[in-house]
């Protein structure tokens, strides 16, 4: 957490560039959310995938000799270099999404009451594949019974080079299917910096908030991380509690609740063209034939698959189900998201949309809200509302 | 599946006499439920835990000789007495909830239109403390490798002596955290005839109708359990599908979604007495003081832990927390009920009590019942609404 003195003026000097397509929440620490018709794509591509950063970026001159080091309950350090895990360790990869507990907090503020954060739109998530080796292998390595941790061992601490920490329970770091990775490469190439590049953690299925950035220490503990990230502000709290509560009486966000959104509302009849100054030109045409399609994604915290997605366009009377698009994924549990798409005649579409999800547990979405608001704007994931007579407007903005 | 000849005019003749407390829905077979206020229990008494069965009580001569046979994926069978499972494997006991897939049913036709299924109400469920000896472990004494069992053995089959079967993933039968039981012991006394004496399945935190009774065969497999239990009838659709749909477009309800029911309200002002001819006798004193007092249960499947139980006595317009209640239970994971209790002066009840509870994945329930009606009233969870004007009245009928 020490800022190099050499830029004690600006300790976000070594910050990269940023896409010009990204919407930047904040700059200093950056929090930028790509526009929804990215979120389109099975695999958010690396330059347009959200980035969520507490504080500056760390500046590593050779990521090949970037050390982690693991302390194990005993005290013992192990050190590695990022070029030694990639020499000693299988290479394993895992097609997950990431999605800050922030994505769609500005739904909430507005339907449901102010809250405290960033006002993300549907784009605080990204699926992408992520290539690593197995933390369970590198804890084996270091001595830790794998396939039955002592009593003592009950959660994994990630310290980041820049002083973020957080913490996940042992289970989910040796579960033989849990795929927990020390990630060096996002969609085949090199990590970003601004993915915590040289290397970061990757825990499918739990909130991105425990996937550390820049990771440099990797400790066993009877303990959870007490930074701040874990103990306090990543929790949720009921609707009654508008602020300072008591901080213990919640757990620190880990598995996620079922989630759905739209992130794409266009016609059927409507071709997008290259205009002469490169601004996007839609034409209508046919319009008998016209059909309103909507695009999304749906996703379940655990691993945990989606079953269902429903789609209304009559506020909510009547159901139909959305068409589950195929997703060519790796990884021991359904880690990615669940593109879906569902198409209707363009004068049908009636109040608008709205969409809930179902997740193999048969847990569904909130409908409203108000009864789920919480100070901190966490989790949102009630149902999304999409007016109709905003077929061309994309979503996410 | 044979009926003996012997009793083929009533192959329910061997069925056990019941609790004249119990709710009968069906008597052939038996489909009973206990009275609301007997859920104010941690514990369940036997003769009060509801009866689900779907055909008639095998009739079992000699309990310990009573044998099971494991098939291996090679096709060679092991067989092992309840006798010699007892002095064989280490014994486990282990506090769970067994929930109907139907609990609550009633609500949902009443709230969100006609069901298929027996009219339950919140009373298919109970919590008890079952003894017995680890699935996981008679699976690798017929060698099964339980840390990393192969890839041809996906699901483990069970079949009843009656005739019932179903199913449940590898991943669940040999998590050293699943706590998947063969039981011969409810509550510390001999397993009841109605619970599957001599020798049941428990598998905690999944929907009852894995937890197969009277377990005959287990069998290891590359395929699900071919039953109508586990191809059609406990499974959830959409609100749109009226009959007849795609079976196979919905996976078989394992984990269950967040859950929770009042059990009683009542007032604190009143005591209950014993009148001369053994009725209760309820009085009421001291009417500034009185409270009403609401109790209840919440349960999330997959040994999630309650976090949050939400109650509104203004339709949902505020909310506050009940007191959730000492739990002394033994398992890996949550596999129990959270018992809570909430109380307001008896003058502010209001527009009655809304409940809803929160688990550790920050899942919530739907708030109402039409939008997750589905067609067999399977995991109705929608909040429950009780009205301010039947403080006295016991819940559950
Ligand atoms: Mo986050
Ligand atoms: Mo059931």
């Amino acid at each position: 957490g020490e800022v190099p003195s050499a830029v004690i003026d600006d300790p976000f000097e070594k910050d990269p560039t940023r896409d010009a397509r990204m919407l930047m929440h904040t700059e200093k620490p950056c929090n930028a959310e790509p526009p929804g018709e990215v979120l389109n794509e099975f695999l958010t591509p690396n330059e347009l995938f959200f980035v969520r950063n507490h504080l500056w970026v760390p500046d590593v001159s050779d990521p090949e000799e970037h050390e982690v080091t693991i302390v194990t309950f005993d005290g013992d350090e192990v050190t590695f270099t990022v070029r030694e895990l990639r020499q000693i360790f299988k290479e394993h990869s895992v097609t997950a999404v990431l999605q800050c507990s922030g994505n769609r907090r500005s739904h909430m503020s507005k339907q449901g009451g102010d809250t405290q954060g960033l006002p993300w739109d549907v784009g605080a998530i990204g699926n992408a594949k992520w290539t690593g080796v197995l933390l369970r292998d590198v804890l084996r390595e270091v001595g830790l019974d794998v396939n039955e941790p002592p009593e003592d061992v009950q959660h994994v601490q990630f310290l980041g080079s820049e002083a973020y920490g957080a913490s996940i329970p042992i289970d989910k770091a040796v579960d033989r299917r849990g795929d927990v990775l020390l990630v060096y490469q996002m969609n085949d190439q090199p990590l970003p910096k601004d993915h915590g590049a040289p290397l970061r953690v990757l825990v499918p299925g739990h909130v991105a908030a425990r996937s550390v950035k820049w990771v440099k220490k990797i400790i066993l503990s009877d303990e959870e991380s007490q930074s701040q990230w874990q103990q306090r502000d990543y929790k949720c709290f009921g609707p009654n509690i508008k602020n300072d509560p008591d901080w213990s009486s919640a757990p620190a966000i880990q598995e996620m609740p079922v989630q759905s959104a739209v992130t794409a509302v266009r016609s059927s009849g409507s071709k997008i063209s290259k205009g002469a100054d490169r601004t996007n030109v839609i034409s209508t045409h046919d319009a008998d034939s016209e059909r309103t399609i909507l695009e999304g994604y749906a996703f379940s915290g655990g691993g945990r698959t989606i079953v269902r997605v429903d789609v209304s366009t009559d506020g909510g009377r009547t159901w139909d189900q959305a068409e589950l698009l195929a997703s060519p994924s790796q990884g021991s549990k359904s880690w990615c998201w669940q593109r879906w798409q569902y198409s209707v005649p363009a004068g049908a579409v009636g109040e608008g949309f709205l969409v809930k999800a179902v997740d193999e547990a048969y847990n569904t979405q909130p409908e409203g809200y108000g009864p789920n608001w919480n100070f901190r704007g966490n989790l949102t994931c009630g149902w999304q509302r999409v007016p109709a007579n905003k077929p061309e407007e994309p979503q996410g903005r």
